[in-house]
């Protein structure tokens, strides 16, 4: 890969001028790929995310298949709060699982300021194994704080975040501690890995869209604006992304975003309306479409280049992670689609 | 109630003058209810579904608390291809789960059209049970083709969809005629109630929020709109629900209804301005925000009915269904805020 292209990534995001539209999957990594299958095998979820050698090999399989502009690191929502050995653990096939939910005033207590050294000392390992390697950037990972919160407070995965609405409408006081200690938290984790090398960092706040926007703005913004402003002179660019988040787009640019990862379910024509100029975009191919036949594939990539207008602020990527049933070489015929029709013609700003 | 206050909430629909916003709550009847869950100790889902007096008397148990303006026919959204004998059953704790899932072209074969008197006279008879006691609005109700396709083709619900994407993706003409036997069921299904005295009807897409708006339209709309439009001449509201349609809220209007259900997750005053005049609208306060203490229920009853802006063809109602964890006291007090605040001016077509 050219220097040029190397930096294709990393100027979208700050909408600088380059010519090839970049392009990575989120969850890139993961069950799609039968080389991590494999290793799964023989190794746990946590067990892969805790042994840099094997986070770093999974982070790397699909830079190798599909020749994607950025690399994630492997890692969950949840990695930093549970290493404060808090009773969380990542059942398989359900999810993060908390023993004893938060819910009382009293739980603050149990999560104590994270220590990246201390605390996920595998992480960092796997950053600088990964910087070392890699001849494209890595993006941080991280949970932001309403993400994160939900999975404590409802105990498990949810469909209606009922428990956390109920804390979070029900006593604002604790409500708002909890969300400025898992701020805290997120935002140590973020340096820490931007310390060791990653060139960019994304900021999931996956169940942000179970919100409507007055809560999101009330309830949510200013933990995940605290993150994302503190982090800003760490000078790398930050994405901010959700599932659901069709109505939050130009509140999660407030927060502090260098971009906005925009699902499928917005038109990307119609998301880029709803963000301010100055905050680029990401995504938004339908996860589920690249099960499709080629031909239809290849129409929906052409329709999500067309409603980026040619920007020079657009990265392209899912609108949601990679499904477990994708075909890996249909995404690294999309990475080559993505390269060969997806120019930048310099624009920004009239879009 | 008099007669004037019986028709609000059919006035509402049509957008035809009246005095109070109407309301009613989707899931108003159902696991909130200690009345409800004691009949359940006793009696499975399947079998209140299936038992006249049963189904009746849990359709009726929210009117009697609530004052509701409209009572909801108590029945899946499964129900009637159910009826058919496809292996389909609703697991407790779970949903709808079929045993051998829907994904070839020759699955096609064991959808039988549906003759309501012989698959669903438990159905018929229910409503006629709740026609002669009800001095309110009866709703009918069904599934819309998408929604019940899911369940099909995923074999029990779904976060993802994929493999229901796959099928429309890669076998178009199948995915066609299989929406266009589900839709002839719906159809036949809605029409039986009517027939018997439902005053309105609500067609559930709950899950079409999972698809772009360019797949709605090409791979489900015209299924939709098929029902809608032949039920037209049988002259009752048409209601046209989903769970996660912001961007869907003009294309679900298109095709037919008279009153499209909004989520929580888009203010009502955003989704007004997505919906054509002509159109009425419904929701949709947060499902969960009635969790929360009195003031900020209040205020939140409020800003839905300010949003509304005073027009006469609103609907009140949450943005999804009742919560199992919902206090029913809470429901009562929001059914008494709106008629005491809901005033309408008579507002439609300046929105």
């Amino acid at each position: 890969m050219t220097p040029l292209a190397r930096r294709a990534f990393l100027a979208a995001c700050r909408g600088e001028e380059h010519d090839t539209v970049p392009v990575w999957f989120m969850r890139q990594a993961g069950r799609s790929l039968p080389e991590y299958r494999a290793i799964r095998e023989r190794h746990d979820f946590e067990e892969v995310v805790r042994t840099p050698e094997l986070a770093a090999e999974v982070t790397l399989q699909p830079v190798r298949r599909y020749g994607v502009d950025a690399a994630i690191l492997f890692s969950d929502i949840v990695t930093p709060v549970a290493s404060l050995g808090i009773g969380l653990e990542i059942r398989p096939g359900v999810g993060p699982v908390v023993d004893e939910p938060f819910r009382r005033p009293a739980d603050l207590a149990r999560l104590r300021e994270l220590e990246p050294e201390e605390d996920l000392p595998y992480v960092l390992e796997t950053v600088r194994l990964l910087v070392a390697e890699l001849d494209i950037p890595l993006i941080g990972f991280a949970g932001a704080p309403f993400t994160v919160a939900s999975y404590l407070i409802e105990g498990g995965p949810s469909k209606t975040y009922d428990r956390t609405k109920a804390l979070m409408f029900s006593d604002e006081p604790t409500w708002h501690r909890l969300m400025e200690r898992l701020a805290g938290i997120t935002l140590a984790s973020l340096r820490a890995q931007v310390r060791e090398g990653a060139a960019a960092v994304q900021l999931f706040d996956s169940w942000a869209g179970a919100l409507t926007p007055a809560d999101y703005e009330r309830y949510v913004l200013p933990h995940s604006r605290h993150v994302l402003t503190e982090l800003a002179d760490a000078g790398v660019p930050m994405i901010h992304f959700g599932v659901g988040t069709g109505e939050l787009l130009g509140l999660m640019a407030d927060a502090g975003a260098d971009v906005v990862g925009v699902d499928w379910r917005v038109p990307l024509d119609v998301a880029r309306a709803r963000i301010p100029e100055g905050v680029g975009t990401q995504g938004n191919l339908d996860a589920a479409a690249v099960l499709a036949p080629w031909e239809v594939v290849e129409a929906r990539v052409r329709d999500v280049l067309h409603r980026s207008g040619g920007r020079r602020d657009h990265v392209f990527n899912l609108g949601h992670g990679v499904l477990p049933t994708t075909e890996p070489d249909v995404l690294a015929r999309v990475v080559e689609l993505v390269h060969r029709e997806g120019r930048t013609d310099g624009t920004v700003g009239d879009g």
